[in-house]
Order: structure tokens, then C-alpha cells, then sequence
């Protein structure tokens, strides 16, 4: 399924995209798409059998805001370096294991949001990556494929990076990770049923039409269930919490001076195989 | 006033510490202590009222838990190596700006609390450090002084840290700040109005009964407002976000070798003036 929340910022209501394109309104079935419903199989069960017996009300999305696609996310989780091709072209070594920062939840907007570039910015930068949803507590996993099925689903996530403020102003990169409106997420969540491999998604994203990055998660240094393990033995991982797991090369870090850092007015796409596509033009905050 | 919240973690209710030391029950004028009443004038002006006018219904203490004295805390932002003698002890210089790095609020737990000692951790630490919720949305702010009066209230935190996640295994901080229980809050939310200099407070931590942190507000090399003012041009601040302020010399990681780092069995206690005392005994996850 593709689920996704759609209204003004802050009254989103859940929704689904049905195969052949239709939005369909979820509000009557289920509170919203967060934690509480992601760790509820007989909720998820209940949404599915609506949806194949055609009962649920069509949406007009004329006009329509899409929000970020799971509400009251409790924390996000990244990591850093997960791409062969991105540690290469940063200079870095690729990691022994994971890197790992935090963006705070109320940095997640929706797909098609504006994203503010910070007052005092000169390297905003871009980085697209598969985000995942987790619908299971995690904790202290013993194995790459027991984490996976703690996932609920994924979506598409902009990790959007100040580069000055991450590695040039001290202290961690939390700095440079958590300015207002840095992570995009969706459109929508798509089921972990319906994403048979995780390590096979192709991610592109394009500034201004112009294609930036082009990467598969068959390039990943560390794949989605060795992160979630991973990750769940330095903290738990609760329902509606988000991991995102890393970026391919072509960040604008990456590219030879002049960087083509982001300014206001630019426009930023992103897609992932399956998962759908954002679009955000950048303004000054 | 001293705000707390009392209950089975998960379902505490709003409280009220009396200048005589009696419990008062605040659940049938507010709905809980979180963002939405810090940052409403007007419901703590009636709490204020309604406890000057001696009409709120007594608690019974007894055997009554007490969780962190905020509800649905969006984020925690910490400060690193905020004290001149704390920065000393760990070899590191004055940093020439904060040191950012952000706690999930889900390590966030009561003042009483079990603290976990993670699976695999060989150097848990402990840091008291001065606690602070924010009352009002801090964006870009202009001076230390304008910052301070987006503060609600201060609280007693412990950062408890896992010294080898977070320094010696690649990566940021975060991976040695969030493991669960990692971060005891309280017990209770002094309000600004009663705590005149944020700035002149001593902090204490024991453990087992020996002194091993004993420093002053005085010594930060950022006093509070600084820091809020700081923080707001990276991220922004929302009511019931917590920013905890670092923490003075005497950690385990700046002691001689064997360090005593935090074992099954210890118990900590925690005292800031005038912001009351923690105490948590430490257990194996």
C-alpha cells in the first residue's frame, strides 16, 4: 500500500494512493498514519481489506498539500557515508561501521514543501536517501533480516545539509542537520510488502533540472537490515521512528569549486524506484 | 513555581510542589505540563492563581512515581564541554563556539528511574547538568538577553553518556548519548520567574554516596542565555524542547585509570540548587 497524509501542515488527514492513481480518504478507518498504526497488523489488515473491496471514499487531490507521511515521528536516525561512491568523492575512508547523526522530528515537511535555506548559509547542500519507517520496537536485534521485519515501510527522504555548519563550526554534525524544513519525507510510505528488496532502488535527484545524483542502494556499504541492527544496539528504535540510510555521490560537497551550493530559488527533485518523487524549490529563511 | 508530573510512566498526571512541600493535584486545570501550557501565559497565570489561592486538591506522595516533568518534549538539544574544568579533565580546549549534539526525547525518563547500563558498554558515565525548557519558539535570536526570556523554566538533567559509543566507534556523539533511560529529567520545572540567576547554581553528583561533580553555572564557558541564543540560528526551538547546558568536571572519563565507570548496582544522586535531586540506581539492560 501507499499510504500518505494529505491537508494543511499540522491537520493533515491519512490517505491512500490506490494502484490506478486514485486518492482515497482513510480519515473514517484509521486516526492517522503514525507508530500507533504501523504496529497494528489487524489496523493495517482492516485499511488493505478496504482497499481491495473499493469501500473507500475518493479524495479530490486538486490542489491538495501532501504532508510527510507518517505523523508524531519520534526521532530520526541517520547515517552518514553509506555510499561506496559518496565516501569516495567526500574524501573520506568508507566507514567500519555506521556512522551515525540525529535530525530532530520537527525538521520533517512534506515532499513538495518549501525548504528554507538557513540565514548566515553559503553551503546548503542537497542529499537524497531511502528513508525507512520503523513499525516494530527494536532493540538489541540479533540479525540484518530479523531488523528488517521491524519495518513498517519507506519513503523517499531529503537529508538536506548545511556543509559549513556540520563540519567547519565545531562539535557534531547535528549542527548542520537539523536547520528548519531539512528533511523532506514522501510522498508516501510504501509498505515493506511492496518493496521485495530494499537494496535494488534506484535514487536520482536533479537541482534545476539537472540530473546531481544517480545511485543504487545495491551501493550501499551497509544495507537496510544491518543498519536497523545496527543502530538498535546503541538505542531503541520505537513504531514511527525514521532511519535514513544514506546518500549516493553528487552532493554539491562532492563537486569541483565552485560548489553548486543551493540558493533561494533554485529546485530540487528527487525520486526513488517505486517510492515516488519530491519537488521543492528553496527560499531564504 | 515547581511544576511535576506523577503517575506510571506513560500516564502521569500534572502536579504542583508547594512552598510548603505538599503535593497539589493540577489535573483538573490543566491537561498536562507540556509545550502547549509553557507557552500559555494565561493557564500558568491560573495555575499560579489558583495555587496562591490555596483551592488545589492535595496529592497523596506516597509510593506516587515521579516521571520527567515535561510531556511530549520535541527534541533535546545538549552543549559539550561547557565548563572550563570539565573541558580541561577531557584534554580538550575551550571550544570557540558550542558544541551542539541532540538526545531523542524518548531517553528522557523520571528523576527515580532505573538508568540502564547498555549491553556491550564498558564506560558508562554520568553528567549532571542544568536543564532548560523552552517556553517560547525560538528562531534566530538576536541577543543572550531576548534568548533567556524564551526560556520556560530549568530542571535537574543527567546526560548520561557511554564514553567508548560515542568517542571510539566512529561517527558522532549521538551513538553514545541515546541509549535508552539515557536521560533522567527533574524532578521538577522550576519556572524562570524563580530562578533569578541561571547562572550562580551549583551542581552535585554522587556516586555511591561519593561526591565526584561539584561545580557552579558560573563556570560555563556559555552561560544559557548565550546557548538558546546560539542554538536558534541553527535549529529552531519549540515550546517543551529541552536544552541541556553541559556539565562540570569530575566525570568519570577525566578520572585517573582504572576510570570508575558505571556498573549494575551503582546508584547516582544528582543535586542542583534550588531544582531539587535525582537518584537512580543503575541496572543492566
Amino acid at each position: 500500500m501507499k499510504l500518505l497524509r494529505v491537508g494543511p501542515a499540522g491537520a493533515e488527514r491519512p490517505a491512500l494512493l490506490d494502484p490506478d492513481g486514485t486518492l482515497r480518504d482513510l480519515s473514517a478507518l484509521v486516526a492517522d498514519v503514525d507508530g500507533a498504526l504501523l504496529s497494528d497488523a489487524g489496523a493495517l489488515d482492516r485499511v488493505r481489506a478496504a482497499a481491495g473491496a473499493g469501500v473507500l471514499p475518493a479524495l479530490d487531490a486538486t490542489g491538495l498539500r501532501v504532508g510527510p507521511p507518517v505523523a508524531r515521528i519520534g526521532k530520526v536516525v541517520c547515517i552518514g557515508l553509506n555510499y561506496f561512491d559518496h565516501a569516495r568523492e567526500t574524501g573520506a575512508e568508507p566507514p567500519a561501521e555506521p556512522v551515525v547523526f540525529l535530525k530532530a522530528a520537527d525538521t520533517v515537511v512534506g515532499p513538495y514543501d518549501t525548504v528554507l535555506v538557513p540565514r548566515g548559509s553559503r553551503k546548503t547542500d542537497w542529499e537524497v536517501e531511502l528513508a525507512v519507517v520503523i513499525g516494530r520496537t527494536a532493540r538489541y536485534l540479533e540479525s540484518a533480516k530479523d531488523a528488517l521485519s521491524h519495518v513498517a515501510g519507506y519513503a523517499v527522504g531529503h537529508d538536506v545539509s548545511e556543509r559549513e555548519f556540520q563540519i567547519e563550526r565545531g562539535g557534531t554534525w547535528d549542527k548542520g542537520k537539523n536547520c528548519e524544513t531539512f528533511n523532506p519525507l514522501g510522498p508516501w510510505l510504501v509498505t515493506a510488502d511492496e518493496v521485495p528488496d530494499p537494496q535494488a532502488l534506484r535514487l536520482r535527484l536533479w537541482v534545476n533540472g539537472v540530473l546531481r545524483q544517480d545511485g543504487s542502494t545495491a551501493d550501499q556499504i551497509f544495507p537496510v537490515g544491518e543498519v536497523v541492527r545496527y543502530v538498535s544496539h546503541f538505542m531503541t528504535l520505537h513504531p514511527g521512528d525514521v532511519v535514513t540510510t544514506g546518500t549516493p555521490a553528487g552532493v554539491a560537497l562532492g563537486q569541483p569549486e565552485p560548489k553548486p551550493y543551493l540558493r533561494a530559488g533554485d529546485v530540487v527533485e528527487l525520486e526513488i524506484d517505486g517510492l515516488g518523487r519530491q519537488r521543492q524549490e528553496l527560499k531564504d529563511a
